[in-house]
């Protein structure tokens, strides 16, 4: 396949993506609240697009949705000792009603089990009410210290997919955990975006859980994001909020349970690892406009011409393409391609008189921008073989990237300067103390991300190597990035 | 048609409304925020399903959906000097981010205008950026100090539909105003829910408004709920906030604007004015089940009947109707009937050994409940026929309804006693003076909700009559109601 072009795209990766998002436009960042934005219709219907996706592989697997308030008083935030720990310097807090005090301080909820478990403790009663499994997607505030970044590091996060989950037992927690992990490979598959799952070390779980299993990609300048997450919580929110079931004995027991988040990092990764100097790149899937068709058109065939563009439309349309035909009429052909290629549309449909004549039109693939001319009469059969090989070159593509970014080393200094020189994410043997690993992200200046992610939920324990931190015997392989 | 059983429902409707929403459940009211409540899985996807009718029809005229942040800074709120007046009381205000006092002080949005149109002054500059017409469906905020009521009178408004347009000349925002309203009417149409447009008087239009058209209903206890409102906005935040175009001449003006909102009020009234003592009667192309299948099992015929069942949800779904099958088995039949009626469900399908044998269906319409079998040749389309018809009872039922509550009334004795026995509204002639209106208002003990609205925007001048309030001169027929 044809290389596409990438130069803005990796030297400048950062100004590409600010370039990108205003130009399509996806998003505005000039609202004037620090570390948040705007949805411009564009954008927001790439958003709606992932989202479908995400509602589609939850639902398929018994998630309901549900829409909690946002407001969250002070004594429910701060019950989970962890959990309120962790979050309590970056907690907005609602304080005032007009001008009156409240009388108890209302957090904007930074995630929701603070506000949804109290509920769990009222509909879980009876064994029969068990799996309990529920969703929600809203807006989370976290009030940022750090630099902030459109979509990827923000104060109000516009789009977070939380689910929650309680169980009976440890193992059907267990294995609802593993199905998380499962439908979030499906989405990120879905989306083309590759990733590695690995399970977070003690010092980096979510607040309160008792294992945090992360989705990460590599972005353009080598730099990790993570993109989701998923958490087995134990019983230590069930207890915190008494959320107990009777069992067959009579007796009650709390019960297990699990979470799990995607937020719009996962779009901020689907519009950088897919796009190019022309701008988004996107799998048919997702893509708004999954088809535009551009009139070709000369003095005298003008209308000849934008008759046969809604004629193709049509059929597109008939045969479920999201299609649209760009008409305008003060914009050159050349103006519209750029266009539309900074859209990511997959497919271009260009149109003129000859084609008329021919009885064809000229099909342009976004990947790698190659024309074809197509029969009128294999139309919809081209265009959708089209997508299915746009969608194919992107998740080969999104592999192949992810492989030129994870690296082996077996010392501190060979994995500095790999993260150094390409990025990415290195793997290294390490003993498992925490002070040797907080020694070694200081060496490397990276940060360890944790465990490979095995689907037996093994801990891929190796014997017989050397720690590359302290040169004790390791016991764990792990992964070291540098991350957003 | 038979009437359906609607003494809970006219006798208690407010504790008809409670046990609805809770045992459905559409809403739990059990959330520790006053004012606030969490939408549930059954309530969600009603919501779902009204919220499709709404963007469709927005969509379909022309406006285009965004996402805007929730977090208006103090100064913004305030630029629109009357727009404040009226929200200062009942903004709910972020003061600190961690322990951190924040510089700025940040409103949880009591509605986008002041976040939005900072914005479209960035936006708009050319002519050729006008119409701009968009909306968003967000939560918004307001400090309730009355008695808080689910989905009718909340703190968190969890669904606000807000479309906000901006033009460049007078003319062409009266025509947008103008398809507000027919867009409103069509949402408020397909939900069956019956209305009376009305224009506001002086004293009650949206703050910052030069004109506010308001859609009210009639709820079950007599009471009005304004549904929906439409309003003119002239070149008042056009000037607070500088939004201008270039106009041909060269010179920049500021634009015309309207906006319009609809909140969660539209599903509390279709709950309410379709409802009977047997639980919601919902339209069919809002329910989220439109037909249930419930197997009549005997021993030795379970394994045939559920397969029967089975074969006939897959004919239905493949057809397009929303269908679920009830296969618990630890229930009745008449339990199973219960709970489908109390969610409104409008055709059950009742399969026994007997349907079999006869290859027959029993099918039962939610609005009447009355039985009929019908051949499984014409399954789908004895079906979609009973929608249509349920859907035009509704209607029916609906225009009966709000034609019984409109009266007409001399004086104010008559009006008040009116109000007093039958509720509703009620229709006088009056001099238009503003106080001789709060007089009025005191005198009868309800609000005055305008003058009726007509299509070609006059305002009904009456001549030669009195005004019941004063006995000068009438120049407007009002309406009065005790409202919500």
């Amino acid at each position: 396949m044809t290389n596409p072009e990438r130069k803005a795209w990796s030297q400048d990766y950062s100004g590409w993506f600010h370039k990108v998002i205003a130009e399509v436009p996806i998003y505005d960042t000039r609202y004037p609240v620090k570390g948040t934005g705007i949805w411009m219709p564009f954008g927001y219907r790439l958003r709606k697009e992932v989202l479908r996706i995400i509602r589609e592989e939850l639902e398929r697997t018994g998630h309901e949705e549900v829409l909690f308030p946002l407001l969250i008083p002070d004594y429910l935030l701060s019950k989970e000792s962890e959990h309120i720990r962790d979050f309590e310097d970056e907690v907005y807090w609602v304080t005032h009603g007009g001008k009156t005090p409240l009388e108890v301080k209302l957090a904007l909820r930074p995630t929701s089990e603070t506000a949804m478990y109290p509920m769990f403790k009222l509909w879980i009663n009876a064994y029969s009410d068990l799996p309990l499994r529920v969703f929600q997607i809203v807006n989370v505030f976290r009030y940022e210290t750090k630099a902030t970044r459109p979509m990827i590091r923000v104060r109000e996060v516009s789009t977070f997919k939380e689910a929650h989950t309680a169980h009976a037992t440890r193992e059907e927690a267990e294995e609802q955990e593993r199905i998380g992990v499962e439908v979030y490979s499906k989405i990120f598959e879905r989306l083309k975006i590759p990733f590695l799952r690995t399970v977070r070390p003690d010092w980096d779980k979510f607040p309160g859980a008792e294992r945090s299993i992360a989705f990460d990609t590599v972005m353009p300048d080598g730099k990790v994001l993570q993109i989701g997450t998923v958490h087995f919580l134990g019983q230590g929110f069930a207890r915190a909020f008494d959320i107990r079931y009777m069992n067959s004995d009579g007796n009650y027991e709390h019960v297990w349970q699990t979470c799990y988040g995607i937020s719009e990092r996962a779009i901020a990764a689907l519009i950088s690892i897919h796009g190019d100097d022309h701008g988004l790149v996107l799998p048919s899937e997702v893509a708004p406009v999954q088809a535009v068709v551009i009139p070709i058109v000369y003095k005298g065939s003008e209308e000849e011409v934008l008759k046969r563009c809604k004629e193709v439309s049509e059929i597109l349309k008939t045969s479920g393409v999201r299609v649209a035909i760009d008409d305008r009429r003060d914009m050159t052909p050349g103006n519209k391609y750029y266009s539309w290629e900074m859209k990511g549309t997959p497919v271009r449909i260009e149109i003129g008189p000859r084609d008329i004549d021919n009885n064809t039109v000229v099909l342009v693939r976004r990947d790698v921008l190659k024309k074809t001319p197509v029969n009128l009469d294999c139309l919809v059969e081209e265009v959708k073989r089209l997508f299915i090989n746009i969608d194919e070159e992107l998740t080969k593509r999104g592999r192949e990237w992810m492989a030129s970014k994870v690296r082996e080393a077996e010392t501190v200094d060979q994995a500095k300067s790999e993260l150094d020189n390409n990025g990415g994410v290195v793997e290294l043997n390490w003993c498992g103390r925490t002070n040797c690993g907080e020694e070694l992200e200081r060496t490397i200046d990276a940060r360890i991300l944790g465990v490979p992610f095995d689907k037996n939920g093994a801990e891929n324990h190796i014997t017989g190597a050397k720690c590359a931190g302290c040169n004790e015997s390791a016991i764990k392989r792990i992964r070291v990035a540098r991350s957003y």
